[in-house]
């Protein structure tokens, strides 16, 4: 695939921008307009904005009603969820969910936003997942809501999904949120850790 | 969540870009590329572009066919649905639409596009809903699509979803949709007002 | 419409960027940090990378388990299916895939990703779908993930759905895939030529 790939000639050079160090241009703007300037990483070691937080999913279970906050609204494609593993790999099971979102590990601790969306299961050979959903905030620290949707690939150990835009405190954001499994209790429940790192932002 | 933002350090808006004042560059741009050019807006109180259509949502019951333009495809998970209200407020239902959309607010009044994507309702103790989809234009004023996904906070007002891209008229566009309901007929119409501002365009 | 579209005053034009020629730019980036730089591109005759895939959906049918990437997860909302052909348009049905991607047109080709994600048919009087997934690659050309959504306007030769975000080698990408039909085996085999380029990289 690698033929396909158009090096940027030095005429395409010509026609782009590098997101340049601009201090005095940060202070131009920001005395030319009251309200929130546009701030652009160059680097990917140098996000805008970051943070960590915990996403909780507890799934309905047909006697959990009170506690729950997913329920799967498909069934397995049956054939496809069990034809590499006996118990089956879920492939097809859709999940919507309204969950809690903390800043510390424990469920119990302080929720600082909501995580309102959808997960499918899509995988023959194991347990993998695509998800889509918003991250909305309504707390002291932030109003507003995060965009994210990617390929939660359950087998590595860390995966990255995009953060595809925000409102209100995160008005037009983009970013990477890394994943990873932080606990889990049969398929009840499970906590994942996500590192969100914010590239592009108005502050 | 406060004590995990990192505030831009001197050193990190050393390696920032503020989208600034550039009268000069627009004019050098044109002369350099035939093309569509790009613009992004530095303040979120100026739009590159801005727009406000009507979406009209008409759902399946059953016996209107001929004028539906939307259905249920899978059923609400009862137990949670009807965990706080006895009737229910569809936690699980997806819906499946390819709805009309107008410059004006009535039905009747001239398409400017259509709305084709999918919303479910995401929570036990209200309605709420999230929703993607697609403008799709084809009228003599635009051709092209803009792509939306967000959360659909039906307790609120006002909400604002993401435009995360864009075709044709709209290529690579991205900005903010606010939604507002503007009209409803029981469960079988609702009518949305879309606010819709781009911050990033090519023109 | 065309009223509700707001041309750039010259106010306007004061607080936006172009993305301008800037070759000296792009030297100095490289000195002052280690890591990937931003390229954006100002046109969109000069994509700072494109390439060309071909995706295989192959459906489950009820007897194709070994062979199947992707099965159907909800029925078609009858009587909208078939209101306009008898046969039905799939009105609703909801289809989650696990999808081979390559860069020749063969099926039996070299694997350079895998398509995860979901599409679903969305129209009464003829076929189109919606869709959003992940390009997963994993080869020695490629590591990291493409984030994609849009409308698959299928009676379009060719139709834009947009790149909203990457991750890897993909880090922050934004772009246009532009897909045709490629070849198709009844309701059960489909491939897709994608034409993939990004106008937003890290390099």
């Amino acid at each position: 695939m690698q033929g396909h790939t158009i090096k940027p000639s030095s005429k395409q050079l010509s026609s782009m921008v590098v997101v340049a160090a601009a201090i005095m241009l940060v202070l131009l703007a920001g005395v030319a307009h009251g309200g929130r300037r546009r701030l652009v990483s160059s680097s990917e070691d140098e996000p805008c904005k970051k943070m960590t937080v915990y996403y909780h999913d507890i799934l309905y279970t047909g006697n959990n009603t009170a506690n729950a906050t997913s329920a799967a609204v498909t069934k397995p494609a049956a054939a496809l969820s069990t034809s590499h593993w006996a118990n089956g790999t879920f492939f097809g099971l859709l999940v919507v969910f309204d969950d809690l979102v903390t800043e510390e590990q424990a469920l119990s601790s302080e929720p600082v936003a909501r995580a309102q969306g959808f997960y499918f299961y899509d995988k023959k050979e194991e347990y993998n997942a695509w998800l889509a959903f918003s991250l909305v905030f309504n707390s002291t620290a932030y109003t507003g809501t995060l965009n994210l949707m990617g390929a939660d690939l359950m087998y590595e150990k860390t995966r990255d999904i995009s953060v595809v835009g925000g409102t209100g405190d995160f008005f037009m954001s983009r970013g990477i949120a890394t994943l990873s499994l932080n606990a889990a209790e049969g398929t009840v429940y499970f906590r994942l850790k996500m590192d969100i790192k914010l590239y592009e932002c108005y502050v």
